[in-house]
């Protein structure tokens, strides 16, 4: 099995990239890894591991980078030469099953979205963010892709959501619907509807949930609208952010907290270890012909080897070819 | 100054919320605060307080309550003689410049909207959530009450929020409009539309916020429709009380832990303080003819009397006169 990986995305690049890789090839003995982007910088970090390793990574040149300031269109019409670019052009080439990136998350969406096409039926593609349940892996979809949604497409992302995660888990999953209020008949114009559609197609449903029921586990798998599920997941990131930076300026205020903040140590770092994407690696997009990961701009080595292992894991289960059959069976298209 | 008190209203009432107004008294000696609901209950709570502070108090006779569990409109239409039907009608009648209460907030909106009524000129009035920034106090505004928003709805409330927080804080204030990117262009098509009203309407506007940003401090008044701002919020809850679930599992592992969490006990109690809602005491209904606060159901006296003080200050600061001026002056209604 071929991945590719994009070696220039990200604030790490090309260092953790390609440290990334190695470390995934240590622990899954059948794969490769392609890494696209500047030549002699990759080759200079592969430098430093062992060749039993990094015979298994072969090197695609690219001559562009997507930095983080491109507007998605812009990167998808002038830098069909970039890593990012490329990497994905393997994917729908079949020369990989799949592609990570810790780039531009807009430009990978865009040029997933056009180079590898949609799956048939699916209206539009969606993140789907793994969610640190206290004992177990949820899912946000969509996060962020598609900003004004009808209800298909809704039902679409539960359908989607559903197969990636009982795969992913390998046992049955339920699903909820993100709202205000938990009654049936609360909510907006969408939610209402949705709320309909989701009861009649899936037994897995469960009803609406609220915001504060996000990281319970109360249910599985989370639909949403991009805009309610962006501004839900920003939320998290920033509340956790918050609480961080006032427990450290409350600490820095008495010496009797700072020694029990030292004391706390490692339950503190369990703590974020819970709540880091590093533990996941990334966010598949899933609707697409062809596997994207979607891994965070600051990924360490640690986030690009989970998110390659997830992209591995997605093809072994046979992820897209599971969600056409589903797709045609129901009433999803 | 009269102030009505729902007596009956919240999860401890009517002991809290009769030693809040009895807290309140002490603070401020220029209000009377007349507490509806069952009298002899209310009597029996108020034999505790000395009669100089009860003196202040009078008694308004209702023999229904509204529970958490009744629907809004069933309670508008048939319990009119409830502790907050009967508080809001005195506002209506003049006997009281504003309405406090701890019960059901559906309720408080919908019987606020029909007995007070609109503003003229405000299409619906917004719940105006205090947000606690680290060095000051924000606002979040529409965080509920309004599930489906058009851009003139978010004019409103960004109008509203900004003469009420500038009134409260008696400094300029800055306005940004919640979305998933910063950019002009970024957003769902409502808020790509209001970002440009905004931007003409008020020199106060900033641009987009993301998720991430409502706790920061960044923007004065966050503006959302009500749907967006109820998940913000509810998530917000929901982080804080995972992170410190999790925080509690894990020290409850560690003796080394337990001995930090003990040391660091007043930075805790300072952090969580400052998260608190009890410190703000309720969020303000904005856009009705008359003052009504929406206190938690959880509230404590503490935040009973806050939320007395909040209405108060409102008051004090002539925000509804203040809102009708400007709405007259601007091309809002």
């Amino acid at each position: 099995m071929h991945i590719a990986l994009d070696g220039m995305g990200g604030d790490y690049a090309p260092q953790e990239t390609v440290k990334g890789a190695i470390e995934t090839l240590k622990e899954l003995e059948d794969i490769q890894i392609i890494i696209t982007g500047d030549k002699s910088l990759i080759q200079k970090e592969l430098l430093k591991y062992p060749s039993k390793l990094k015979d298994r990574v072969s090197i695609y040149p690219t001559t562009q980078i997507v930095t983080m300031h491109d507007h998605p269109k812009d990167a998808l019409l002038t830098k069909k030469d970039s890593s990012l670019y490329k990497a994905i052009e393997l994917v729908k080439n079949k020369e990989a099953v799949g592609i990570v990136s810790a780039g531009n998350t807009g430009a990978q969406m865009a040029i997933s979205l056009f180079v590898l096409g949609r799956i048939t039926g699916i209206i539009r593609p969606a993140i789907a963010v793994p969610m640190p349940f206290p004992h177990s892996m949820g899912l946000l979809i969509d996060a962020g892709a598609n900003t004004d949604c009808n209800t298909k497409q809704l039902v679409q992302f539960a359908l989607m959501g559903k197969i990636y995660l009982e795969n992913m888990l390998k046992r049955k999953v339920t699903i909820g619907l993100l709202n205000i209020g938990t009654e049936e008949e609360k909510g907006s114009k969408l939610t209402q509807e949705a709320y309909q559609s989701l009861k009649n197609m899936f037994e897995e449903f469960k009803g609406h949930i609220e915001g504060d029921k996000i990281l319970t586990g109360e249910v599985d798998v989370i639909v949403t609208d991009g805009f309610t599920g962006n501004i839900a997941l920003k939320t998290i990131e920033g509340t956790a952010e918050r609480i961080v930076s006032t427990l450290k300026a409350e600490i820095k205020k008495s010496n009797l907290a700072a020694v029990g903040a030292l004391l706390m140590k490692n339950a503190m770092k369990n703590l974020f270890k819970q709540l880091d994407y590093e533990t996941f690696g990334g966010s598949p997009l899933l609707g697409t012909n062809g596997i994207s990961i979607i891994a965070h701009g600051r990924s360490s080595h640690v986030a690009i080897k989970n998110a390659i292992k997830m992209c591995y894991k997605m093809e072994k289960e046979k992820i897209i070819e599971k969600t056409i059959q589903q797709l045609n069976h129901g009433n999803f298209a």
